[in-house]
């Protein structure tokens, strides 16, 4: 066994740049295996995050193939950007929709896409045209205008799954729903940007192809949208049609792995339990397996289809993973609905986690340094400059647009605070596995990074996302301990949101609830026009939930009306 | 949009034999969303399995593309062996493992390597000597010996898949733990034996060769359990080390999906349900996903590992699975049991389902009819051989073997009647997947199939595939009701299994957990060389339970010792 392994250790580094062997395979199995249990031996360590010990294993294995070959390659898998856009990306926006708190990023939903679209809009421009001013006196190689709008768009891409690992959900509730919120919209539109950039002819801007570029960038959004939405919906309809009614009929029990071949796994059987655990939910024989197949398929599918058609895939799976978890996810069984729930956690976990190691592995490829050796000042030079731009561009739309959305705001306790602010600015410098992707598609379409502008171009998009993810990996949560020492401010601020929001809706829901009780006859209980203009977006939610009980829910299904009960949270009722 | 999709639906006959497109992908998930609602809707029918459904429509998708194309491919994806091998396969074989009843196989261990390492020979033998002598009559093309036993080995490997969906687990235990059981060991002689004979040069054969040949599939079976029994056991340790301590400390409830982010899964919160039913179990936060994600990669680590090691992948995943499922499986939390219970479960029916869509597709693919049509006859005569080769070489092995099995039996009710042998004997005719997925292997090396022999073994391997599949899937559920109209006959022969070994174990039982109780100081309760001799594989079986106990569990984990709840099966206390 002894040379064996020698030998698939010496065929590793000898790997074609085509070719994925088993050897890789494993390789790769192997650390992404070491990554989680490293992940979770430095979980107590609040210092390093999964991400960025995924990076640093990555680099640690990149050296050590480096070494091992002499120097010729540093790693063992080549970046295929469409392993990335086609498998890796799509579970991930996927499980960030379906898991989203949908009440808090609703609640927020202005400040949010005037972060996330507005927001990365400013950044774009800022990075695009500072980097197009400060670039000309540094001796690169020859950029098109493209190159730098391409640019703009894939540093203002930020990395949402990094930043959620430093952010805590119960400390600072009103800051990771704004966070995570904008950094969904936000990978959306520098994807949505970026594709419209590649499809256009830049080299000349006449005021047409700007009109048109912006159409584009409209008609994009607006039917990827619609396109997930759809899907979404489809799916609820069609699970809901297919096992409506036979639901009822079901006596069996779902547990005990051993018990039940591949189809069968709910049996009819009980279970013996090693702890004092009660029995899982009776669910349906074989359905189970047919509606996460269902579940996933379809969610996929949507990605496909808007890639198909040209929109933006991200931008379809984000929805479609928020229309699954409001309306299917209610139509499947118990047992369907955890393992749908922690299925796509994990899938977009080990997502995560392959795309920070193979961006650590891919960081030494020589290739690239190799050219950009040549001139190491200019190379430092520009990495230092689209650092900078990437402070300031986010510095110039977080300040004045929580500005703006303050000024909507009545209550003090619903304004975004001055420490607020730097700490969403401060929390959302990471960049990640999406800009690297994009740096990929635009700079090295040829396969190769041996011009000096694009190996420049993308080594330095390596070194800001390696210098973001590790430095603000490292420093937010010290940061956010810092600037909001009294954890339970923010807390306050949501608990008043709730009470005030309870406030206004809990006749509503009452009244919801008793309509259903005495068959959906139409209580007059119309807002007056003040309330709309004081409180619009709790107002426009009110008619939506209408809208939804009246005509949506009883087609496609969905959380059926529950009397409040004690101790559960209250946006699972008022949501 | 119309014009679009009539580009699109023009673009799927162009896609190229090497490059996989978007749109391939995604007219590939559509068609697989379509077999799972079509096979659910024909869940009433008792005829049509899931499995002929997806073979029909991927027959169906074929002639559309055919005519489409003129006649130019009948595919949209290139059968990729290695996508099989690589991706495919693993998950089927480990959820085989995994979900299987262990208590049943090893009750019935020695019939079950009987039928499947024995039996698999003795059909190996008889396909091998019939082709090579009936094929001589007929003008095919120049063969190998190596073709030939390559031959016998494609065509005894049984479809396990399909044979499930046919035979009811309830109402005949003992068939379907035996075909079940056969089939999966049956699955792993063949690659096994099939790598062994792609090996070795056996165009002239000596003893010395065919000694050497023995010794390599007793050490490639060896070897390959050794591995998979290795790296579940390396699972469940570190999952038992890395979770154990903390476990107790969990107070947080896992469900409602929208109310997490990607990795804070398990909020503190409560949920409120649509239905009374109760909330879940606790679980630890964050740890679900790691868990899952540790299984399924551990699982594929040991499989890409065998196949690093050229090993075979197929017996190491399926030990795997069943180490998994007795120690891993008992130390996670209950949310990752039922995660992994489904998902396994999910990703082996996609898989399966791509197959059958894939073989239904494939088996239209113009080229290699286009050098069979020259001589049809030819074709014909070598199908029908084949076909007749494996209902042949299947009953010189279910009969003898079933008698042999037999005469080890005192009970009469452990026996197997003729009509059970019968029926075991249809129901293991089908062949699969993994018979086209050898076939290709061995005949389409070069990527093409214009030599005569060549292309003529595949489309017999294929017609023998589509014509047991179709017609042992449509007649076996009809043949069980003909030949065993007592459904309670074989079930009473469980039960009264059952009751013998309960009376048999159930005071050994009860000593060992008196022994735990009493912190495992032995009683002595060693049983005489009588029962040994009467009764071996129930004392084998209390060997190793005192083994497991003793110094398996208490490092891996596994079930701990529950007092026997009324009204849960007897298999999961004895098991």
């Amino acid at each position: 066994m002894g040379f064996t392994l020698g030998s698939v250790l010496m065929r590793l580094g000898m790997t074609g740049p085509d070719e994925v062997s088993v050897d890789a395979i494993t390789l790769f199995v192997l650390l992404l295996s070491a990554c989680i249990i490293i992940g979770h031996l430095l979980e107590k360590s609040r210092w390093l995050t999964e991400s960025v010990s995924a990076l640093l294993i990555g680099l640690c294995c990149g050296v050590v193939i480096l070494l091992r070959t002499q120097g010729k390659s540093s790693h063992i898998l080549v970046f295929n950007e469409g392993l990335f856009f086609i498998y890796l990306l799509p579970p991930i926006i996927f499980n960030a929709g379906f898991q989203m708190k949908k009440k808090h990023f609703f609640q927020n939903f202005s400040t949010i896409i005037l972060f996330g679209a507005v927001g990365t809009l400013i950044s774009f421009i800022i990075i695009t045209l500072g980097s197009l001013q400060l670039f000309k006196k540094l001796d690169i190689g020859f950029l098109e205008i493209g190159d730098y709008l391409a640019l703009g768009a894939i540093l203002s891409a930020t990395d949402s799954v990094c930043t959620l690992q430093v952010l805590n959900q119960e400390e600072t509730p009103l800051l990771y729903s704004l966070v995570f919120g904008e950094g969904v919209v936000n990978d959306a539109t520098s994807v949505v940007l970026f594709n419209a950039i590649q499809r256009f002819d830049l080299s000349h801007i006449t005021s047409t192809i700007a009109l048109q570029f912006i159409g584009n960038f409209l008609y994009l959004f607006f039917t990827s949208t619609v396109l997930g939405i759809g899907v979404g919906l489809l799916s609820a309809y069609i699970i809901r049609k297919l096992y409506f009614g036979r639901k009822l009929a079901s006596d069996t029990i779902c547990n005990a792995p051993t018990e039940s071949p591949s189809h069968m796994t709910c049996t009819s059987k009980g279970l013996v339990n090693d702890t004092s655990e009660a029995p899982l939910e009776p669910c349906k024989e074989h359905s189970t397996d047919r509606e996460v197949a269902l579940m996933i398929l379809m969610a996929y599918l949507s990605y496909m289809m808007a890639e198909l058609f040209y929109l933006s895939g991200i931008l379809t799976v984000f929805f479609c993973g928020i229309v699954m978890s409001h309306y299917t996810w209610h139509n499947v069984t118990e047992c369907s609905r955890v393992t749908t729930k922690h299925a796509f956690a994990t899938l977009s976990f080990i997502s995560e986690i392959f795309i920070f190691l193979y961006v650590g592995m891919d960081a030494l490829d020589i290739e690239k340094w190799t050219v950009v050796s040549k001139s190491p000042g200019t190379s430092v030079g520009v990495s230092l400059i689209l650092l900078a731009l990437v402070l300031i561009g986010r510095a110039a739309f977080i300040f004045p647009l929580s500005f703006i959305s303050n000024l909507t705001k009545k209550s003090q306790n619903d304004k975004i605070g001055f420490k607020q602010q730097v700490t969403i600015w401060w929390a959302g410098l990471m960049r990640g596995a999406v800009s690297v992707a994009l740096a990929y598609n635009q700079f090295a379409r040829s396969g190769h990074t041996q011009l000096l502008g694009n190996a420049i171009m993308i080594t330095s998009t390596i070194t800001v996302v390696l210098f973001t993810s590790v430095v603000g990996g490292l420093l937010t949560k010290p940061l956010v301990r810092f600037l909001l020492p009294l954890q339970k401010h923010s807390g306050r601020t949501m608990m008043s949101d709730f009470s005030s929001q309870k406030s206004l809706n809990l006749p509503l829901l009452i009244g919801q609830e008793s309509e259903v009780a005495i068959g959906c006859t139409n209580i007059p209980q119309v807002p007056s026009l003040r309330m709309l203009l004081t409180t619009p977006t709790n107002t426009v939610h009110h008619y939506w939930r209408k809208f939804d009980d009246a005509v949506m829910r009883p087609v496609f299904g969905g959380r059926g009306f529950v009397p409040y009960a004690p101790g559960s949270p209250p946006e699972l009722v008022v949501q």
